[in-house]
């Protein structure tokens, strides 16, 4: 019983990151990604340029949609309330295929070394394009990369909740309240 | 005039370094590593199996003095003083090679993909390993992420001033300087 209506790309999405889970990251061929999702090579090649960039192409839009909800919060935002419009216009982009790949994608980061190093990278870019956005305001450059560190615990801790709960809530809130969390602990670091 | 005699270790570990610097991680050879070191191919493989373990090995090292500073931390040390513990603990295994090496390594990251996601993994890595320890001491999950992230912040932050100090200087002062820095920028986080 599909709850949406997944496209070509999100199908292909979803059968790379099984068959990574399930064989590995190197050992996964376009070819075998393609049959999985029911389609020929050459809409993978429509889509992606490769495997990797299949993984990569999510990773810009977020930095994108992050970015923009920091700069475009209203002047007289706190860090931290800039970075929960961040949260919130990005949250937006995350529908039922991001929902549902969440565990998936867990189990595929936790079977390649490749892919942990992909994930590490996304979390450090992610934090990086919070802080540049964040110093744009004038945001003093300590607490411009604090917060954008809190906002990709945030992000990251949010999505886990979200992945766990039912696929017609949306992400936001759950990122929202991973952040206000996140803050309520800071005052607990002494 | 060398201000240290480095050993084997130390020579190949530069010489890596300044190699992908210049030619990038992919072109660079062990055979190429081991010429511009100044010693064999299997004076080499005797301290490292391959170019990439030769990165990998400092993070290992790290990561079990910051969890060994945190765990040996006093009962009554708040979740802070316990990451300034582990902070000091791995400041303390930071010699000269490391200050010099700083310059390089941020060029070499700089020009290579490969090495920022090492880079990026060796972020999120040693900020798991934080939060592990503190786990570990009964610090709630969310003060600890954020106090693990805390603490690779200040690591990082403070081995870029220490790079640009003297290098009769120690390490652990400019760690520390950085996470009360962090510490105070998190009061004005809204």
């Amino acid at each position: 019983m599909a709850r949406w209506e997944p496209g070509a790309r999100e199908r292909l999405i979803v059968a790379a990151v099984d068959l990574f889970a399930e064989q590995g990251y190197d050992a996964t061929t376009v070819a075998q990604i393609a049959e999985r999702a029911g389609v020929t090579k050459s809409t993978f090649f429509r889509h992606f340029p490769d495997k990797r960039e299949l993984l990569v192409a999510g990773q810009e839009a977020l930095r994108r949609l992050l970015a923009e909800g920091i700069a475009e919060a209203p002047a007289e935002a706190s860090p931290l309330e800039a970075v929960a419009a961040g949260l919130e216009r990005a949250s937006s982009a995350m529908g039922p295929m991001n929902h549902d790949l969440g565990p998936r994608l867990k189990a595929a980061i936790a079977a390649s070394t490749e892919l942990q190093e992909r994930d590490a990278l996304k979390s450090v870019s992610l934090a990086a394009a919070m802080t540049e956005a964040l110093v744009a305001r004038g945001v003093p450059d300590a607490t411009a990369a604090l917060a954008g560190e809190l906002g990709v615990l945030a992000f990251k801790r949010g999505y886990a909740e979200w992945s766990q709960a039912a696929a017609t809530d949306a992400l936001a809130p759950y990122a929202l309240a991973a952040l206000r969390e996140l803050r309520a602990a800071s005052a607990a670091l002494g």
